[in-house]
């Protein structure tokens, strides 16, 4: 029988792009992958688990800062190859950099510019390492 | 010199991922792919330019659809490997289904179901084919 994880578009890696979208402010707080294993995870636990391209490795969002994505609402797109996951985000920050969100830089007359704060220094956040 | 387009991550492919976002509902519409020319185009001309994977060529969105995306908003995100487009959608339909968003499905009980109409035939939007 054709699951439900059969009918996402899995990319020639395994893999398929999440959009983590705050539930509340509805902003776009970050885009991470996930394979096969990471959407089954996330369903079972309710919370956002992905693939860390660069560790190659399962990635519990959350696991070392606290920063726990808790699922409220899976999507899939048309031709199933993109996901938005719809979250409460625990302590506000969903980037490593400490900001609320990762698109923090705006195009502005040719240039990026940082245009939100860093709510908590990273260092705070992972600890000094 | 630096152009800000060389602060974009370009994949293997010379593509990142653009999550096209409605700036009135903040609703995620869909997500597409960009490659260099794509994105300076969408920038000069203040309209979404996507790269079609499927074509391998640069795809004005709603050239034939009439359902052009005015940009009012580029975000790149911490590590800059994906983009937000924050956007007038033209006709409120996003998708080529119809639907306003490529986003319809929604997973409940293990199952994707269709939980947004479809707005406009897919016939009466491209004309029989």
């Amino acid at each position: 029988m054709k699951s439900w994880l059969d009918e996402v578009t899995w990319n020639s890696e395994g893999l398929v792009p999440a959009v983590a979208q705050d539930a509340a402010s509805r902003e776009v707080l970050m885009v991470a992958w996930m394979n096969r294993e990471s959407l089954e995870r996330t369903v079972a636990s309710g919370e956002a688990v992905y693939w860390s391209r660069s560790r190659r490795a399962l990635w519990k969002k959350g696991e070392t800062s606290g920063h726990v994505q808790r699922v409220r609402e899976i999507r899939l797109d048309c031709d199933g190859d993109a996901i938005v996951l719809v979250i409460d985000q625990e302590g506000g920050i969903a980037c490593h950099t400490g900001h609320e969100r990762c698109f923090f830089r705006k195009l502005e007359g040719g240039v990026w510019h940082d245009v939100e704060p860093v709510l908590k220094d990273p260092k705070a956040i992972y600890g000094e390492r």
